[in-house]
């Protein structure tokens, strides 16, 4: 099935490096602009795992036209990032110096605790016209698959990543209306400590891999003691349960 | 010109409303679901002024299909709107029970600081099917148009309306890494203010209307004193000054 929409302006300049917001996992939360410039781009890059395995390819794999000229950009567990992202910038800048246009995938929003700043600000510095295209973040569509409004009227809100220590995130969680912890993984136990001490857990909501098949979410008080969270989780809270009251 | 992309499962299901995040103004921002929905919904709702005129249905205005039932939701400026959302969700709620599909617009992110949440909490309590559809928030937007990524690493990150009194912005900014602060409007000068006494003028920069025609960016200390900011302002502040760094 197909529909037809209007390509506006979004057809990709020569020579530029695009940085696309793909969404945070189901395919066609991309936005009309991604996906012109991803139809037109003529080298597709994206951030890989050791193996190759990239969730941003995965994403975006229905909407890829063969035939592109692919670069992963392997990160590798536990080794400095700056050569990866230095030869990689090195890579696409060859292509942009040969009149090529790039799109380099970013999960989410690329400027939303994204990697793509560490090219972005390589390839701008090296004088490259580069171009950052907004995505919905995955706190967004979280928020959305939860029926858990982010922030409403005057709330602060605040975006605090897991692995600070049980101080700061105390700090933090206790002066704000509203949060998103982000970045759970193997801090997920210290999080959930931290909430149960300012007695927040029945106002705090968890959810994986949001819009993804494997997504699954249930209110943070529900999980097992010992449960454990990937990665790609995050819990949202306000402090007045729903924001609109 | 046009171009063809896949459906996929967006199609609107009868009897539900959908709460459409369409982006921060660049029509071609909205996602391909949003998109799909618009274009098969049979009623159109949107907030709009006492005369009106609403940013959201201009926004999508070259995405809108002839002869769909439009509602304008009319909110009077210092009137309580508690009555106005109660009305359209009954109108709203009628075509629901018809089994018609109903598209509710929202500016940049529907959970993100929009008034459909209002809606959102009437439908649902009433027990009619509401989704939401995620959108591209003006916050990512404003970050992608000034080259300024939001927050990486371990950053807190935090949104700060502006109208907060400016002892609460003072404590706010004190403790972050980054901030976004919306809603600017009559508030400006003291936001200034603030910034100012933190020593964080150099870290901030000014945006409005992202997307938009008439969009304007600067950095905030290159702003003359007494410059006025309209409601869809915001700014940006990193105190690394760039957030990969």
């Amino acid at each position: 099935m197909s529909a037809e929409f209007p390509a506006s302006d979004s057809l990709p300049v020569a020579g530029t490096a695009y940085g696309l917001g793909i969404g945070p996992g189901e395919p066609d939360l991309i936005t009309l602009k991604a996906y012109n410039i991803l139809q037109k781009a003529d080298v597709i890059a994206y951030p890989a795992l050791e193996d190759g395995v990239s969730l941003a390819r995965q994403i975006v794999d229905p909407h890829i036209p063969e035939g592109r000229i692919e670069i992963a950009i392997r990160i590798e567990m536990g080794k400095p990032a700056d050569p990866i992202y230095d030869a990689a910038a090195i890579e696409i800048g060859k292509h942009l110096a040969d009149g090529k246009t790039v799109a380099v995938l970013c999960e989410g929003d690329p400027f939303f605790y994204g990697s793509f700043m560490y090219l972005f600000g390589r390839l701008a510095e090296a004088g490259h016209p580069v171009k950052t295209v907004p995505g919905v973040s995955s706190m967004m569509a979280c928020a959305a698959q939860l029926g858990a409004p982010l922030a409403a009227k005057n709330d602060v809100l605040q975006v605090i990543p897991g692995p600070l220590d049980a101080d700061r995130l105390r700090e933090q969680l206790a002066k704000t209306d509203a949060a998103a912890i982000i970045k759970l993984g193997r801090h997920f136990a210290k999080v959930r400590g931290v909430i149960n001490e300012l007695g927040l857990t029945d106002r705090a909501r968890y959810i994986e891999r949001a819009t993804l098949e494997t997504q699954k979410m249930v209110p943070l008080g529900d999980l097992p003691a010992d449960a454990k969270a990937p990665y790609f989780s995050m819990i949202l809270i306000h402090r007045r349960g729903d924001a609109w009251r």
